[in-house]
């Protein structure tokens, strides 16, 4: 897939079965995070995952705190000399500029004259890349961390005090940002040894007692804990600055406007199941809960209980909002001129009621003051609804005259159904688990499998008329760069029926690149894609009834011998995965062995997951599940879940394999039950010719070569009634038996 | 293996995958046991964590208290009928005796009579079946619960209160316990849904406040603590009875004297490091802990740490013994008529001195009160040691005049070592953490992985000798019973150089027998071994250079289709977790599902461990590492470690299959090295051919009739220059290519 939700989580670590260090340091620093990531009572979703995980990335690091320390104190007190160890880096920007005046960014100097203002007061502010509900991809109006830094990947976390400006991102970043960033931010090499994180060189910059300022709307409330406690360990206290975001302030009128575009329904024939259905589900789990109301954030969950979709964001189709369910009513927060009158009745039909999309800090403040009782999802849900929930229960306790202990204790006494039912994570009259809807979306019902199955096909099609034509341009020694031929791709899917847009950004890599994980060419730098080595592709779309996500590898030339033992043994593992029989209740890091132990034979390895969960129609990487040598992550892969297999293998400097199918989980019908209980397995989704060339054939065994024939005979059979001509005879060719 | 350890660890559980529920299950009880199950820190050793598990087992059933309790109200309050619920049980104790009257029985009358002594006073005394060791096998006069409740099986607690004696065993024991119990006695069948944990009982039938005793040196500190806070739930206190045993008190004269074997020099040529090298190690890890003593109770590491061996208890070449290491001195605690002339000057030599080995309350008090730091394992030091340590500690602090709060404060922060070093669980002046020798003992040196192979071939010689004998017994219709077999075993095993005794029960079981995975024929109930079904035969011994452990399953006729392709799957589960290549640091449990996917494949599965660590010439079943689908042990496979790989099915009532070598890992040179770690695979120390004919030829790849062969040519190559005549034609024929 774009594996970068999966690498974001994986990628910093240089050993792949290593778990555990990360687990008990997750353990030492919170108890309640090491249980979300060892337990999976959390069933933690890809992104809020991933939230905590950056959270925690840079925490590991205290590991190394002493060899820090160390290296600081050699250096003379320069932070800059220190962070920016990396000597291409000062080459670059010339030895005469080693000690740049803080400050000169005029971006920065405006942000700093914000910390004076009375109503801000701050010594500090940390500018995340987050929106408001943790979303993978986000809206330009939020990418205020970009605005601030000039650094435009994915992922980083700037801080900026009085005196300092610093940016933390990780390695597939180091040298974006060198380029990207001004001399007056330091450059934060996340991972590397003697790197400070972002808490312990607030720690270590700030005198004792500051106040650290942060837009509490772009943290999830774990994070804010988290983040709170860290900090006062040096008496720094930690402040919401709700009213405003400060890059906002500074950005001004050329902030570009919140997306505003139209939702549309998600048909039921897509969607399977009513809204009133769903609605009704959540609000068995509120009873079950002992719950009033649930506050939904997460805009994928909001999307697939409500059966709408938008697109306020790239490859998501998903629009800003938050939904609340309560026993009687629902109601969706959202800028009204994004529903239609047809969404409005849709919405109508199913008993939810709209506000706007700012009426939700209100709206939970109230329900608080009147003593609801509100489940939270506080790895997802914001420290702005949060607190406000919370300062709203306080006055509510203390309307009713009681300490907040009293209430605490009545809270669990005078309620039995809530203390009968052994309701976990009850504080005062917030439940703060995982949302009820993430585990439901997961799973699959027969509709959303018929959409998933039928844009599958019309995909296959248009990667067939992709990869026939690419041949013959290469064949025909048409110069394509790497940006060229994902242009191209996307060219085909939108032709099929029902595209929306691609999923993510295309991986399109070609001979080095390819080994670059987390690759996305740009048009200024991209090679050219020729007959001379390997070539990677990894990309996906969105339908109107499903979600894509394919990779494939191949040679328009002559493989080496060493690609195509690489490239064998990778078909391997996804053979042995694609192949697994195992009982219910099996977590999917327990099959992530079957895709690797064919390279470990040889001393090879990949450095990413195996598998993400898939959304319907919905976002391309999702939770709770997944296939992955960590073994945090112990939520069971269940009938009617979506997986992806993507074994890969990639060579510094050289090359990159990756190999990657969806698949259905669905239930065998074997011979025997052992135990009573029932064996699942694997049902392809994606239908593309895996490149013959490649395949080392000595190496196979038997059942793996008929694994290879069968496939290729089903993907002849169910994608060539899309095609014809040139595009027909290729995936006849690209179909032929072993 | 012998499985019982494995067993008692996973029989309970239906599902073979669910490792969870237990884990979050023992993340409510009890932090530290959570982090011992989950993280691995404590690198628990086989027997302790078997500990932990026993008091967790009773526990997780406070899950179905509900249920209990319901079921309990509908009985009329006779618990006796809601334990019993079995209607065999009912049957054969007849109608008339369904409330038979309490303390009818001679020694429960005695027992009780002791809970009125002033010096006593109690009202409720747990009986466990361990020894102050946590040992596997016991010597007899430690069997106070089998003398007590005249149970011989090896699991199992009595609980015996003034109106009330109750018996909690688990399902293997089921049948056996309802044989053997008085009627004075209630059967709690531990996992059956409504029956209650020993502690909810107590908690149930005691009034509040109740005094409950034990004997602290038959509970590892860690259970007492449990045991202590889960009855204070009810008010009811702990008492610690040191001073004697209850059930000793009344057995009196006709109690077996201790044992009083011998022990003897572990001759440098297997042992490989030398006494005073161990001494240092351990002393290193001391001051790396800021420590100045650590005090070693489980028998095979005092017998590891000093090259000693003993014959005090069955199977296990250990004497009763406690050991404590300081910088300067070492201490062993034994009985003095133990300790030949040979024997204490090896001990001499090594700077160790000796004491009784009541001594060491007294040593652990004296070291207490002058302020020293302890190293105490609380996972299998016992609580009369920890208690005494804890009451000397006190002492001291007061002698000193300061409160228990300052000196805590103190020792951390006047020692800067031990802070600097991070040391975590120190408390006061107690380390309680994993022994230091646990995971050293388990990583093998040269000396002692030759003469594990050694003692291999000597074992294989005599397996060959005896499966040539049976196979010809068998044909010639003689009848011989499982027991008749084991012990003919036992003979060719005694001409064998260096041979010493079993290193556990051997379980022999013909047919439906072999389905039992606890099996232990007994003379006057076993089958006769014939030729019309599967025998499996687990068995293993203890050399003087080596312990082995080897399981295989035969059929002497024709065996059946289903037979055949069970046997196969299993054998393709064996050599698939045989050929694995992994990873440096990755835990055992990674590996398991290697060796379950071909049975997973067709519905099948075993309800036990895959591999369990195995000590040289030392206690069969050893930690930390092990090979699982439990995913709680993240100890990782390192070099020089040795672990059995025994897949198997068992089909009820009708046959049983496993098949077990024992396996070194070792480091493996492969081409390749990415992320610049080593990779690691197995070596296998087990040479006795397996049955040709239960292969199903057809079911195996290539690689798989390779592997088989090329196996089968070692053992040719290994073993024939053991044997002659019959032996080795037997040998000859058994090992020809497929």
């Amino acid at each position: 897939s774009s594996l970068r939700s999966l690498i974001s989580l994986y990628s910093l670590h240089a050993v792949p079965t290593l778990a555990a260090p990360m687990a008990i340091e997750a353990a030492r620093l919170s108890p309640s995070l090491a249980a979300a990531a060892f337990l999976g009572r959390r069933s933690p979703p890809t992104a809020p995952l991933l939230r905590r995980l950056c959270l925690l990335l840079p925490r590991r690091s205290l590991l190394a705190s002493a060899s820090t320390s160390s290296s600081r104190a050699s250096s003379g007190g320069d932070d800059r000399v220190v962070a920016l160890s990396s000597s291409e880096l000062r080459k670059r920007r010339g030895s005469t500029s080693s000690t740049p005046t803080p400050g000169e960014d005029d971006k920065l100097r405006s942000l700093r004259r914000l910390f004076a203002r009375p109503d801000i007061a701050i010594d500090a502010y940390i500018v995340p890349s987050q929106d408001a509900h943790q979303s993978e991809f986000i809206a330009e109006c939020f990418m205020r961390r970009a605005y601030l830094t000039g650094f435009t990947g994915s992922a980083g976390t700037a801080v900026v005090t009085k005196n300092n400006a610093a940016f933390w991102t990780d390695g597939r970043y180091f040298l974006q940002a060198e380029k990207e960033l001004s001399h007056d931010w330091t450059l934060m090499r996340s991972g590397n040894h003697g790197v400070p994180t972002t808490i312990e060189w607030l720690n270590d910059v700030l005198p004792s007692g500051s106040r650290v300022g942060i837009d509490p709307f772009l943290f999830s409330s774990d994070a804010a804990e988290e983040l709170k406690a860290a900090i006062s360990d040096k008496n720094h206290e930690l402040i919401l600055i709700r009213d405003f975001n400060l890059v906002d302030e500074i950005w001004g009128e050329s902030r570009p406007a919140p997306p505003n575009e139209p939702t549309r329904v998600h048909a039921i024939k897509y969607a399977g199941v009513d809204v009133a259905s769903k609605l009704s589900f959540v609000r068995s789990q509120l009873d079950e809960n002992g719950c009033d109301t649930v506050v939904i954030s997460m805009l994928d969950e909001v999307a697939w209980l409500l059966n709408m979709r938008g697109s306020d964001v790239p490859h998501s189709p998903v629009f800003y909002s938050y939904l609340t369910v309560e026993m009687s009513t629902a109601t969706l927060f959202v800028d009204s001129n994004k529903v239609s009158e047809e969404v409005l009745e849709h919405l109508k039909k199913a008993g939810v009621k709209l506000k706007s999309y700012e009426a939700i800090l209100f709206d939970v403040e109230r329900l608080a003051e009147k003593g609801a009782k509100l489940w939270l999802d506080s790895s997802s849900v914001n420290a702005a609804i949060v607190s406000v929930f919370r300062s709203g229960c306080d006055r509510y306790m203390r309307k009713r005259g009681k300490t907040e202990r009293q209430i605490g204790k009545e809270a669990s006494s005078d309620d039995p159904t809530t203390k009968k039912r052994g309701v976990q994570n009850m504080e005062l009259n917030g439940l703060y688990k995982a949302s009820p809807v993430t585990l439901a979306k997961s799973v699959k019902n027969e509709s959303e499998i018929r959409g998933m199955k039928n844009s599958h096909l019309r995909d296959a099609a248009a990667l067939a008329e992709f990869w026939c034509w690419i041949e013959e341009e290469v064949r025909n020694n048409v110069a394509l760069t790497e940006v060229q031929v994902a242009e191209n791709l996307l060219e085909f899917r939108r032709k099929q029926d029902g595209f929306i847009e691609t999923s993510f950004d295309t991986i399109s890599g070609y001979g080095a690149n390819g080994a670059i994980i987390h690759y996305r060419p740009t048009p200024d730098s991209c090679s050219s894609v020729g007959s001379d080595n390997l070539f990677l592709l990894d990309s996906g779309a969105q339908y109107v009834d499903g979600t894509t996500d394919i990779t494939r590898t191949v040679h328009f030339g002559e493989p080496s011998p060493r690609q195509k033992e690489c490239f064998t043994r990778v078909l391997q593992g996804h053979i042995a995965l694609d192949q697994a029989v195992f009982p219910e209740r099996t977590p999917g890091f327990v099959l992530d062995v079957l895709a690797r132990s064919s390279l470990w034979k040889i001393g090879l390895d990949y450095r990413h997951g195996t598998g993400h969960g898939v959304g319907a129609a919905l976002n391309v990487h999702e939770g709770p599940q997944s296939i992955s040598y960590r073994y945090g992550n112990l939520t069971a892969l269940q009938k009617g879940m979506i997986v992806s297999n993507e074994p890969g293998y990639y060579e510094d400097n050289s090359f990159g394999i990756r190999i990657e199918n969806l698949l259905l989980v669905k239930e065998v019908n074997l011979a025997n039950s052992f135990g009573g209980i029932s064996y699942l397995g694997f049902e392809k989704l994606t239908f593309v010719p895996i490149q013959r060339k490649l395949i080392d054939l000595p190496l196979l065994s038997p059942s793996e070569i008929n694994w290879v024939n069968e496939y290729h005979e089903q993907v002849w059979e169910k994608v060539s009634p899309f095609l014809s001509g040139n595009s027909l005879n290729w995936l006849l060719v690209n179909t032929r038996p072993l």
